[in-house]
């Protein structure tokens, strides 16, 4: 299978908390069996309203129980994380950054994500500010000038053109929550999932003991 | 803890599939750490109803997603499955009876749950049939009459009562999904929380590496 093997892709919001753990754990999985992730942030919201679904956190009842579910699996899977203040933290300038970045330099990219999402989680770092983001992006790819030619581009057509574009493929593929993980065709929605996604690239989730029905 | 341990609430209802894989999993996690579980069934539209929150399954996009997943869940944690016809099927008759044995033989209570889950998910027997219950009801507690009596206690106004009075109870501990578990307090979603209620149970899931904000 690893001859043909597509990207596996991996959506997700920076201010999603399963996101973040997502994506301190992903990475090791999947290099183990030989095979490549591709980032994929969205803006949660605007993918769920194309898709007619509820805001996450909707309802209080799942709130109060998905933050502390949340803290809980952070300890579970030892991942250092806080809560931020002001949670949910708009996430489109640091989305829009990551794609800026990615067009010239996908490992930089990949970088700058973990660093967005360290920095939310576990500094609460206010990453919804346009110039922090912009800073942080022009660290991880010095080619795309300083700080303020970074902020420039945040806001221009072309950079909002490839976030939008992302945001119509995670509809196209009903990508209905962060994060989402997409391997051979197959949609994994969770932290939790990680060892399903793990039995399938070990090619131990393959059979079905009961496929058919009594 | 074990000395002065509550009893660990396994809530669910007899239609959910992810209950169902949870019915075959908890009770070897929760006897290794020497504490037992109450079973709870209710009906879980009713529960989602009076917490103001919408059917599960309700959107298409999920639903597709959650039978696959769930099937995917059955082979990935070696549990024999298959989705019957007609799912959801209902479900009162089941929990109905499941109260009725209980007040006499918590025992027997538990073996009838395991009938139906099986006979649901692995023979696509007919649970809404509440003749069928009443057999079955009828074969585990023989003290309550043949199945003719029980079927007849099925749809007497204390039967409905136990089983009102459970459904208020997981109004009240906002029972929002199936399986739904309660360890000490704390709540687990899900039977992908597993792993969680085992390190909780082996106390190692007690500190947080970052329990303050940075």
């Amino acid at each position: 299978m690893n001859a043909s093997a597509s990207l596996i892709d991996f959506w997700f919001d920076f201010a999603s908390p399963y996101g973040y753990l997502m994506s301190e754990k992903i990475e090791a999985v999947v290099a183990h069996h030989g095979r490549t992730i591709r980032w994929r942030p969205v803006l949660l919201f605007a993918v769920l309203r194309a898709l007619d679904l509820p805001a996450p956190l909707d309802p209080a009842v799942k709130r109060d129980y998905v933050l502390s579910d949340a803290e809980r699996s952070a300890r579970h899977l030892g991942v250092p994380y806080a809560l931020p203040d002001g949670f949910p933290a708009p996430t489109q300038h640091a989305a829009r950054a990551f794609y800026l970045i990615e067009q010239s330099d996908p490992v930089a990219a990949v970088h700058f994500a973990h660093a967005v999402y360290r920095g939310y989680f576990q500094r609460a770092a206010d990453i919804g500010d346009p110039a922090l983001i912009a800073a942080w992006a022009a660290a991880e790819a010095p080619a795309l000038g300083d700080a303020a030619a970074v902020l420039a581009q945040l806001q221009s057509a072309p950079t909002k053109a490839l976030l939008a574009g992302a945001v119509d493929a995670a509809v196209q593929r009903r990508v209905f929550g962060s994060p989402f993980v997409v391997v051979d065709g197959e949609a994994f929605f969770g932290v939790d999932r990680l060892p399903q996604i793990e039995a399938l690239l070990a090619g131990a989730l393959a059979a079905a003991p009961h496929s058919s029905k009594a």
